[in-house]
């Protein structure tokens, strides 16, 4: 990276460098994720006030070109839009294309991105996606299950299909779903590729440019990005020890028309929590006195360790006001890239329709891949035996948090699902315990990802699912003796502090 | 289906029909693809007057609803979306949902639908969709190389992936294009889920509400669904012998400004036409003087059979213009649903975001199994025989349309792809040959499904690709009878017609 500035222009120094930056991205030289040098380092380099390279950060950022990590760094974190007229065509000398002005303005989910990057890093102990473990997979069954499909229908699977899915295996899912005493037909079931896609056919197909959208407060990431971004207009729904606020509901119900309330009410992600057989009354009795679509997201129904197991909202639903979406990647292998969506009929339609523009079907090979592995019962087995392994690793890290964790910090206990929420004091920065936990090793996500709004800054969500239990508790043991030195070094500064801060109240 | 009318409430009886049809649709009673009785019949069933049947239904027609097909019958079409404000909720009593009042304005796209039920129907021959026959599958080939790939890696290829793709994948593509002499590096490659949602992809990155965008007109009827679906705005470009009006293109660069030009170069579908290379260099440099974005479709590229081979536009572009899309489902197995984008890199880390949103990535089961088999040179040799056998099915249904076709229809003889493009007489119109074709078993593309604007009637498309060399020369003997017996039925009603043509013109 070769900066230039030139002060005879006369062009304010922080300006060259911000313009060199945005030019350097533009150009492709400089690429989303890249990181930029220290301002220290920078402005050392090239002579000038470290002020003035700060200042040209703050720029950018403010443009959305870059983020800044206390501590980790400078990072390139978009591209630019073109903020006053765009530049017209070289008529008389073609040159290379400028792709920037061409392309819509995105921001990279960071935390999504981290997601799918973070199972190449093989070192270390990552408690930061709610994924399986991959020791865990039965691959032996799953193989052969493969293996029986392609001998015995891989003309058919290889062949074009229907968009609503492989019907064995929408017939499956209508069936599995009876049997928990959902009444869904095999018609009212949309294969997706997974439940992010799910969220995204029924983005397109209910929400229009200026419709709001429902949305608990904190989520999942993945939703914020389909509901939230690209200026989506969303309503925040807060989530407490119930579940979502239905008072707060109520009341935005009585105000606004939101097209949706999207929520996860089993096992919520990221705080662990169960709304209740009440509660869920309650929110049905609200979603259709306004006639208002639920989404129910229930990827984590199967991962039920304790406690009562309470029915789905679509279970409860007598008025058809409840689209479920679910996947087996939570519960099988997220690497296939299978989910569902169960609705009316005139709905799964709809969004047959969209599935059709997006990606005409999910891959035959893989639908009935996991059909044969769940018709055969093996898909029940498996979820038996990573359950068995699940409450134990949730059991170690609630016991570890106990001993490695200080006073100061707070949890709470899941009785399904893959994580635990932590809530540290407020004047702790999860985003600094980060970076001091991955110098020896030690990943997890700050709970700023999943909110939609501004974020608090003390929130930790801790994955028990994709480590060892020898792994968790070490993992804690280093974060606790992380959070512990921040504390301490706080009251020191505070301690210090303190005669000072009376001093200028006097 | 049970219409009732009541005379005494004074409201006109075609209203009363056509409300109780949006009615059943709302409710679900009747969906998107069933069959309304023939006018004739519910008239005779309600007792009312023919024309009362058929003012119901144009106004049901009228409102996007239904359908009509002449001779086929008149089906759903799509579903009502509130004309007035929307009902209000009933708040003291409520009752279930009113589905299509929330559900955005979409029409179902009959053709792309047909495509993905007519692997469906058993009997009959169809010329319809441009597949591969399954039939050439080498299975055994294939099975082996899942088999392989699961046992080498199934714990990384059923753990979550990443976005872009499964790396050895991307390697083997750039490596592929770089011996095609299109300098391409492995990150410059997203893999997705099939070319339909590479055009998705695309379109989320580029085009804004208000954008254009220049489309081939007749062109792939999946990218109409993508770039001028729901009331997106688009540029029509005529295709001649030599693909794209070039003159047309010119003209209207010179004056609006499409945010992409979408073109099949080579092998175009449904025309069969190649875009010689000195056009080619001239679309280069109007793209790049006006700074417009190619996508080029490069699907049929390997589907070669004779004349000489033209670079693609990705080959001949200097300036980093061209964007190309490609899969595996022409070449190989459509029902794995894997392709790809290659694109400069920030282009790639644009899609790659909006692909995380979609669905975070395409099935890495399936992208290590196409991986493995075409990496084994499996896939080369599959190309080889499967060009062999179309090539062989190519020239027999020009020899069979030669032998049984009449003499006022004309078609091309297309160097490479998977169909013959049919003119027929303008007084005749495919969708009625069709009709009658359908009920010996035999079934094609009627024309219009390719074009953006109104569609001229009088064109078919006959794939010769999934058809077996004996059922080609029945299907297009069929065919020629039919189309023989309506041109001279034509003539006959010409012939008889005549005179009082000319005596009303006296």
């Amino acid at each position: 990276m070769i900066f230039e500035i030139d002060r005879a222009t006369g062009i304010p120094l922080y300006l060259q460098i911000a313009a060199q930056v945005r030019n350097m991205v533009t150009t492709g030289t400089l690429k989303i994720g890249d990181r930029l040098p220290p301002n220290r380092e920078l402005a050392k380099t090239l002579g000038v006030n470290r002020t003035t390279v700060t200042t040209a950060y703050a720029e950018l950022e403010a443009d959305g070109l870059i983020n800044s990590h206390i501590g980790r760094g400078t990072f390139i974190a978009g591209v630019p839009t073109p903020r006053t007229s765009a530049i017209p065509p070289e008529r008389t000398q073609p040159s290379t294309m400028l792709w920037s002005a061409l392309l819509a303005d995105q921001r990279s989910d960071t935390w999504l991105n981290g997601m799918l990057l973070s199972k190449q890093s093989k070192d270390g102990i990552s408690l930061a996606h709610g994924l399986p473990h991959a020791d865990l997979f039965p691959l032996e069954d799953f193989r052969r299950c493969v293996d029986r499909v392609l001998r015995k229908e891989g003309r058919v699977l290889l062949q074009l299909g229907l968009s609503s899915g492989y019907p064995p295996l929408q017939e499956y899912i209508a069936s599995q779903m009876a049997l928990s005493g959902v009444a869904v037909k095999a018609d009212e079931v949309l294969i997706t590729n997974g439940c992010q896609q799910s969220l995204d056919l029924i983005r397109r197909v209910f929400v229009g440019p200026n419709d709001e959208v429902a949305i608990e407060n904190p989520t999942y990431p993945g939703a914020i990005s389909v509901f939230c971004g690209g200026g989506a207009k969303h309503i925040s729904l807060p989530v407490g020890d119930n579940g979502l606020d239905l008072d707060v509901l109520e009341e935005i119900l009585a105000q606004r028309r939101p097209k949706l309330i999207y929520t996860i009410p089993t096992y919520h992600n990221p705080t662990g929590v169960t709304m209740n057989i009440a509660a869920r009354r309650r929110l049905l009795e609200l979603a259709i006195k306004h006639r208002v679509p639920i989404i129910e997201d229930d990827i984590y129904r199967d991962l039920h360790y304790d406690g009562s197991m309470v029915p789905s909202l679509k279970g409860l639903d007598r008025y058809g006001v409840v689209i479920t979406i679910n996947s087996f990647s939570k519960v099988g292998f997220p690497g296939l890239r299978v989910g569902w969506i169960a609705a009316p009929r005139i709905v799964i339609d709809h969004l047959n329709i969209a599935k059709q523009n997006c990606d005409l079907h999910a891959s035959l090979l893989t639908q009935a891949a996991i059909h044969e592995f769940s018709k055969h019962g093996l898909l029940a087995k498996h979820i038996k035996r990573v359950k068995r392994a699940y409450v134990q690793r949730r059991d170690l890290m609630l016991e570890s948090l106990e001993k490695h964790f200080p006073a100061e910090a707070t949890w709470n206990k899941p009785e399904g699902g893959m994580a635990i929420w932590v809530k540290l004091p407020l004047a702790l920065n999860a985003n600094e315990i980060l970076l001091l936990s991955s110098e020896s090793g030690v990943t997890f996500s700050p709970g700023e990802h999943f909110y939609s709004g501004v974020p608090p800054k003390n929130m930790m969500r801790l994955c028990f699912t994709n480590a060892g239990p020898p792994a968790i508790e070490e993992a804690v043991k280093k974060l606790g003796t992380i959070i512990k030195g921040r504390i301490s070094s706080l009251k020191k500064q505070f301690a210090v502090r303190k005669p000072e801060g009376i001093r200028a109240l006097v």
